[in-house]
Formats: C-alpha cells, sequence, structure tokens
C-alpha cells in the first residue's frame, strides 16, 4: 500500500482479514465478504494464506480457484539483474490449468490397500487456458507457446489438452506452437532455460513447473504470481508460504508480493504505473544495498520498502 | 562387450534383437525369446528402443516394465569430473516406482469433452519400492531417504504412498527419513541438489524427477539406468531415446550404456569389476581428450571406447 500511494496508483483498497473463524458459507477460513469483494471489484492481491492442517477444512487456496473460477495461473519468472544464481537468462512465463486435472479432489479406496484418484480434463478447460496463454503471448509479444504434457502415457487426458491446445493454436500463426514431454521438458528447463518461452499446461504439471523456474531465478520469493478468472477477474498472490516463523517481525522479503500487485496493475491497464513500479523494484534489488534475509542481506521489510519507494 | 572383454568380466552374452516384427506373445516389438532370456539369467542390458508411434502397439518399456514385473527404476546421478554444468555437486540416487501410479493405462472418455484417467496406488507396490529404497540406501552407506508426493492434493493416493514409506522407515532407523511435496523438491533441487540423497516416489513423479536430476548433470546420455524385478531380475538400460538421426553413423555417446552396465555388474556382486570400468569411464571423460559430439567433442563412438579399454 505504500509504494502504490508512493506511485500515485488510482486505486482505492478494501481490506479483508481472512483466516480467524470458519465461515459457513465458504466452508473455510476464507470469509464470504473477501470473494464477494473480489467479484465486485474484479480484481485483488491475495496474500499467503496457510491452511491450518490436518482439521479437515478446504484449502484457502483451493477454495479460492474453485468459488472464483480462477481458471489459469500465470508466473512470469524472469532473472533478476543483480541477485546472482547459476542461471542468467531465464525469462519464462508457465501458464497453469488452475481448475481441474490432478486436482479434482476425486479420489477413493477401491479394496483395502488399493486406492485411485482421478484426473480429470476437459475440453472446455483446456480450451479456455490454451486461449488464454495463446492471447498472453500475442499481447505481450512473445514467440512461442509450448504446451507440456505426457501425452505418450496418459493418451486420453493429456491427448484432449494437446488436441485443444492444437485448434487453439491454428487462430496464432504468428505464435510458434510446439508440444514438449514434461520429463523432457524438466531436463531442457535446467539445461538451457533460453530455450522456452510461454509454457502452457495441466494443472500438477503447473504447480511442479513454475516452482522449478522460480527455483532457477532463486525462488518463490521472488516470482510473481496472477490468478486470472472468468468474466475478467484477477487475483494476484505470492505463492510462497506464509513463514509463521518470522510473523510480525519486519523481516519478510515483499518482492513476490510486489510483483504480483504489478500484474494486477498490467490487468488494469495501469501499465505505466505498472513499469515504475516493477523498475523501482528490480533497480532495488539490482543496487543490492537493500536486501532481506532471505536473499542474504540484513535489510529489515520496512528499510527494502523504503528504498524502493526513494527509487520512484 | 569390447569394454567388458578387455575388464575381463566373467560373463557370456546371450543377444537378441527386439523391433523387427510384432511377437504375438507380446503384442508389441519385443520378442518372447527376448524376456524368457532375462527371466532365466537374471540381468539383462538394454540398448534404448524407440517404440513405432500411432501404430497401437504396446511400448516396447512398458510392455518389459509389465512383464518382467519390474518394480523400481534406479538411477543414481553424480557430477562427472572435467564435465562441467552449472552444478558440480550432485550426487543423487532417484528411486521410481515403476508398476501403478499414473502409468495404470486406465482411462476413458466419460461424456464428450470429459475424460478421466486412473491413478492407482497399491500398498504392495509402494511397500515393496520403499523397502528396495531404504535396503539400497543403507547397503550404499547413503544417510538419507526423502519421499517425494503430493499428498497435500492427492491425499489418498500419495497419502498411502507415504504410510508405506513411513512404514518401511521404522525398520531402519539409521537412515534419516524425510518428505517433501514435489513441486518444493524440484525448486530446491535446481538451487540446491546437495540437500538430497536418495529419493524415492510414484512412477510420474519419478519420471520427471529422474530427468530433471539428469539434466543438472548434462542430459540422458550420463546417466545410468537399472530397473529392478521380481525374483532379483535386475535390467540396465540407458534412458535415452534411440537418436535414429545418428544410428549406424559411429557417433553416439555409449556412456550411459556402459555405466547402465556398471549397475549391472553390482547386482551380480562383481564389484571389482564394476569399480575398474566406471573408473575408465570416469577418468576418460575427466581427461577431456576423447567426447563424443552431444559433450561437444569429435570422437567417434569406437575411439571413446577404444579410450576406455586404454585406460582399462
Ligand atoms: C499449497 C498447494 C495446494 C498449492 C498447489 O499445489 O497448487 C501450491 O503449491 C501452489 O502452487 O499454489
Ligand atoms: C518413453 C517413456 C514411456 C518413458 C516413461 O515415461 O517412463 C521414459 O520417459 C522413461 O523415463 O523411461
Amino acid at each position: 500500500m505504500q509504494v502504490f500511494k508512493a506511485a500515485e496508483v488510482p486505486i482505492e483498497w478494501e481490506e479483508h482479514y481472512v483466516g480467524k473463524e470458519i465461515d459457513p458459507r465458504t466452508q473455510s477460513f476464507l470469509t464470504w465478504e473477501s470473494l464477494e469483494s473480489v467479484r465486485r471489484n474484479k480484481v485483488g492481491l491475495k496474500g499467503p494464506m496457510a491452511t491450518p492442517i490436518g482439521k479437515g477444512h478446504r484449502s484457502l487456496n483451493l477454495t479460492l480457484r474453485k468459488e472464483l473460477n480462477l481458471y489459469a495461473n500465470v508466473r512470469p519468472c524472469y532473472s533478476l539483474p543483480g541477485y546472482k544464481t547459476r542461471y542468467d537468462d531465464v525469462n519464462l512465463i508457465t501458464i497453469r490449468e488452475n481448475t481441474e486435472g490432478e486436482y479434482s479432489g476425486l479420489e477413493h479406496q477401491v479394496v483395502r490397500g488399493v486406492v485411485e484418484s482421478l484426473k480429470i480434463i476437459t475440453r472446455q478447460a483446456s480450451l479456455r487456458v490454451a486461449e488464454y496463454a495463446f492471447h498472453y503471448a500475442k499481447s505481450h509479444g512473445r514467440e512461442r507457446v509450448s504446451a507440456i504434457h505426457k501425452a505418450n502415457i496418459m493418451q486420453k487426458t493429456d491427448g484432449l489438452f494437446l488436441k485443444c491446445c492444437r485448434e487453439v493454436a491454428e487462430n496464432y500463426p504468428e505464435i510458434k506452437y510446439e508440444e514438449v514431454v514434461i520429463d523432457n521438458c524438466c531436463m531442457m528447463l535446467v539445461k538451457n532455460p533460453a530455450l522456452f518461452d510461454v509454457l502452457v499446461m495441466p494443472n500438477l504439471y503447473g504447480d511442479i513447473i513454475s516452482d522449478l523456474c522460480a527455483g532457477l531465478i532463486g525462488g518463490l520469493g521472488l516470482t510473481p504470481s496472477c490468478n486470472i478468472g472468468e468474466g475478467g477477474i484477477a487475483l494476484a498472490e505470492a505463492v510462497h508460504g506464509s513463514a509463521p516463523d518470522i510473523a510480525g517481525k519486519n523481516l519478510a522479503n515483499p518482492t513476490a508480493l510486489m510483483l504480483s500487485a504489478v500484474t494486477m496493475l498490467r490487468h488494469l491497464e495501469l501499465y505505466d504505473k505498472a513499469e515504475k513500479i516493477q523498475n523501482a523494484i528490480l533497480n532495488t534489488i539490482a543496487e543490492g544495498k537493500y536486501r532481506t534475509a532471505d536473499l542474504g542481506g540484513t535489510s529489515s521489510t520496512s528499510d527494502f520498502t523504503k528504498a524502493i519507494i526513494d527509487h520512484l
């Protein structure tokens, strides 16, 4: 909020605290009001939320995806100048189907000692996320979309996903299209991430590959994420954990959350503000004077934030 | 065969050519005689086999796993001195459940545009591969086994897998045991592979993570693989493709196949021979004088092999 204020971003905040008690209307720690707020405003920025373990409550993140029909999860991942990792040439966008696949929640015991879970792939959700990926590639000046799959084994489910991608690809002749098997994709990513551009894939593969990509540039503390829902909804979020061990200690790295807020501004077509804030964040990191503990520095969250505001 | 001869390995070869025509008894290009040979001899070394695409035949590799009940796929992956990648501290063993999970082959269309595939996890197969992993760790002087999973989403299937790993872990108090979510595991592997030791996991995760690990040290041309079956069967194999573009040109890198042959010798408890051949291979690569094209060199397969024999 301080950074947005300093950059004079023309928005009003509506705050919703979640996680206090279970809201019977959502069956989770997520309140109905918070959902209504996102539905009404069409955009939201969400901090990391931990679901209390083993209490049989629905995961907060999964509830959000389901209730708001957040069908595409977009994670840009690029090397940060000044923050050195083994890779300096990463510039990837992973676009993950976010509503079905291995996350169906359909599981049961067949007989004692034999359990099965269902992976569901639908034409509707596959076309929707493929369309989003190609549209994203086109509108962001990207050259290529790679569909990641394991259709050599899951011929029907991943096969349907690929079929949908191919159909959509035909409407975007200016975007190159390729299909890459997930195991091979992971090997290529760690050998040479510059081989890829935009990647689109079913739910679990997206979960795996987006974390792998984040690892290439330093981890989830640095990568933004935005969820796209039906009706133009965009919910930006940091995907790292809630780090209860440092809660309230002014130690957390706010980079992932701030860069996520930037993706929200782009969704609102506030491109100038987005650019300005992103540059201030990246320049602060590149300068290297203020860094939080997770990046090997000693700055507090507020010092780092102040440095960003100074850059603005 | 030349290397084994030079090292005076006391075995006789029995050769089986597969892939010519479909054997009605296996419904695949794999001959019944080749299966019988492995069953009789208990060990085998298999070159890469490509399954002709789109002809409705069963994959050669999957047929082998099924027919011989090859329940554990073991892939050691270590940095090769002299062959530089972004990582120089890799020393991992991935142990993959090889018979069920996402590879069940059970898939169907529910209604038009909706398909599902079944992931099957059984107590029997999970205990078996977990037992193999802990036994491997103990007998190879390894410290830790990490079970890789997504039980936060697939609570029943991956949950059962973890439960079995925990049960087995109790019988190996000297081996440390931990559980790591697959997305997080991939992120940690690319950030710092030295965090891991032996990894055990369901089929698809093993497929993905073993390729990721291979990527860290240079690719599938360098990593050995061995399949363990019921009744003490071991089938070693190079897991890279059959590279039809360079077939017969004396250009292929035989490292993965030779290192796989070394795992076979260890299985036969021919430890001295295994050590001797492995050192000759690693020293040849470390020396850097003879390298095949995939490693940036200009040596032919036979020059590289001759160099190894000279080292012996
Ligand atoms: C926390 C977990 C349920 C979640 C997921 O698997 O989707 C997380 O890993 C993510 O990527 O947002
Ligand atoms: C070729 C393919 C069926 C196979 C698999 O997915 O298991 C391969 O990737 C492997 O790892 O051996």
